[in-house]
């Protein structure tokens, strides 16, 4: 018998590419994203900014922010046909799953589908991207039989995608939180999400495919599903003891904690979720109610003393999204929506330096035999 | 600076995972799949008992293989919606996408959509193995702007796949031949596609998102989608004499030639695709038409010759197909058919003993900087 491969569970520690895109660094405790920190980043610019980052190499000027603003101004709106087939989705459809139909629909839409230029790509993305609010927001509202939302193009992208998700036009607290949550979300190294769309990339599929292959990947809930079971979690309790009081009834059943933990943090916490946890704070405030952030951070030093687990981005987003007045099924299609920018950035990449992702496996079923 | 990280691209020879399922076990030469050899099983049983194989661990004794049989006959039908749906879609949408719209789609019609349980995923994976057939061939007709055909039920599996892709009862030598392709591609260890769908399942996400990704997977030249380009290449050639130029010519450009070379049988022919090739012989024989099978031969050895390269599967399938009177459009798809059956037994395994996909990458982008 040959000796017994050397196998990584889920891959862990495998470098499975290069990029230039983004590292967590976790020795400097740094998000890398194109040699800046995520964290400075995110005191410093907000999602617009870290489109441009992301699909040209550089943070903008004030001209090129205005461009990238009106590129996603002026993008084609979103076909008629699309509207209909959303509108035709049974009721139950999640709306993960609404999000990845109208991406699958739209590659019919793409006269250009076969070419996979960097110039094309990016061009795609920033249409992407233009798109996804309105569709994101609009496939949740049909699913509710309610009327679509249109665009207010005098607000900002981020102004502009709050208020087609709850109707309303935001406070300027409001804009800013919910801007800081899509910079948080927008790019984090490789992700099982991104990982899949790389591997799709690799047989040369084209950008919606990798895409539709990323919402598939985030719809879980070991992965961006985190986010929407959370918030289940904590309108269930309603309280800090009884919150703390069910986290310790699940460790004894050993089910695992929605919002803990992280293959790459896992004896730190997301430098992401602390972000989001002043966010929260700031919210809570202004709101004068602290019941969420009371029980998340109960949650968080239960989690700590019991398990030596911390909180990821997810945990805090939760509360946070709520508070902001959001659906909660739609947690993680925004999710997704922000993490376009970094997933578009990783298939541009794919497609210039591919190499087919095929690995091979440890067989240990029923040895050959004769029929 | 750290020692250059081990790093395999593509991750070749990296073992991702541990199957009971299947293993290209090439030192004795093998695809094992569940302990059996599938070239043997090629001479001795048929897709519908390879799907029992897949799903349910055994080979079916006959009342087993009528028991499959009578299941993908009697499961659901498509509902309407999907048809109005996929009527929508814009005529120049490829068909794979058409045919993962559909199924991103048919997620929202599933009423035990969160229940992983092994039995549920088997029930959902046949129930997909008996409405793919109908839903690939007339998303393919609807695109065309031709009338949906309906199944008939009096005819085997194969041979009603085959109608419903033609419009004609296949002869019995058709249906067999058809049936032998179905059987071929249903499953291959761990190429990109079937890698994608574990990696989505992974997330713990459900069956339809890890095939949606499979098929975006699928589509790519360097993947599925090398059935269709081998078969546009042939078409434009029409010679074996022009055939050989036109390789000759691509290689001299750097460029790749479609059905030919594989990650794992790099410096072998691909089994498969010798028995595809005898496939087409018989072919050639019965309608007295032999220039595919000439070109093809021609094809192949002077890319033996000239680069030590073989041809696989996707490279005999392509003209089989061809005589068979099927649209060309559709070869790719009919692949991601036949693969459902290995893609749901790798599901179902992942969601069964699963631990989350999350390598690491190697960064070589910009330092830190501040901003
Ligand atoms: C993200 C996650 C999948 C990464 O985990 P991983 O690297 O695959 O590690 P494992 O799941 O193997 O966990 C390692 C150990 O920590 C424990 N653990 C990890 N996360 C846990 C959690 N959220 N709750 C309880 N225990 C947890 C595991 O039970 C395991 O303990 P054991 O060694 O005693 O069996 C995992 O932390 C998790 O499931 N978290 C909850 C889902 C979530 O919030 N996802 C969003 C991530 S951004
Ligand atoms: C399947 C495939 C992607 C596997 O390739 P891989 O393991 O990633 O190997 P690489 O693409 O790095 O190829 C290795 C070498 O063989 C050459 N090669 C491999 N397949 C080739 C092909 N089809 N035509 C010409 N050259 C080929 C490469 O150019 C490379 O040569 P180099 O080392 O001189 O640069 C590749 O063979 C291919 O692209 N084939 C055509 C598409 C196809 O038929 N796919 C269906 C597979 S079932």
């Amino acid at each position: 018998m040959p000796a017994e491969p050397l196998f990584k569970p889920g891959l862990q520690d495998v470098v499975a590419l290069e990029t230039t895109i983004s590292f967590l660094d976790t020795e400097s405790e740094r998000i890398l994203i194109k040699g800046f920190d995520l964290i400075e980043l995110s005191h410093e610019v907000g999602y617009v900014e870290m489109i441009h980052l992301l699909l040209n190499e550089t943070l903008p000027d004030s001209t090129q922010t205005e461009n990238v603003n009106q590129r996603l101004r002026d993008a084609n709106g979103i076909p008629e046909e699309v509207w209909s087939i959303l509108s035709l989705l049974p009721k139950a459809t999640h709306p993960m799953d609404a999000q990845r139909t109208a991406l699958s629909v739209l590659s019919g839409f793409d006269q250009d589908l076969n070419d996979r230029s960097v110039e094309t790509n990016v061009h795609r993305a920033y249409q992407l991207l233009a798109q996804l609010p309105e569709l994101t927001a609009n496939s949740y509202h049909l699913l509710k039989g309610k009327q679509r939302i249109r665009s207010d193009k005098s607000l900002s992208y981020s102004a502009n995608f709050l208020y087609l998700l709850t109707g309303k036009v935001p406070s300027k607290l409001e804009e800013r939180i919910f801007d800081l949550s899509l910079l948080l979300y927008s790019e984090h190294e490789l992700p099982n999400s991104t990982f899949a769309a790389r591997v799709i990339a690799s047989t040369l599929s084209d950008m919606y495919g990798a895409l539709t292959g990323a919402v598939s990947s985030l719809k879980g809930q070991l992965h961006g599903g985190a986010n929407e079971a959370v918030m289940n979690l904590l309108l269930e309790v309603g309280s800090p003891e009884r919150f703390v009081e069910l986290l310790r009834e699940k460790l004894m059943n050993k089910e695992k904690i929605m919002g803990f933990g992280h293959r790459v943090y896992a004896k730190k916490m997301d430098p992401r979720a602390l972000i989001m946890k002043r966010a929260l704070m700031d919210l809570s405030e202004h709101q004068g109610d602290d019941r969420f952030l009371r029980m998340c951070e109960a949650g968080e030093s239960f989690m700590e003393k019991e398990k030596g687990l911390y909180p990821n981005l997810d945990y805090y987003a939760a509360p946070v999204y709520y508070m902001l007045d959001i659906p909660i099924a739609l947690y993680t299609p925004i999710f997704f929506c922000s993490r376009t920018a970094g997933l578009a950035a990783h298939v541009i990449e794919q497609h210039n330096h591919n190499r087919l992702f095929r690995p091979r496996v440890h067989y240990t079923g029923t040895p050959y035999s004769s029929i």
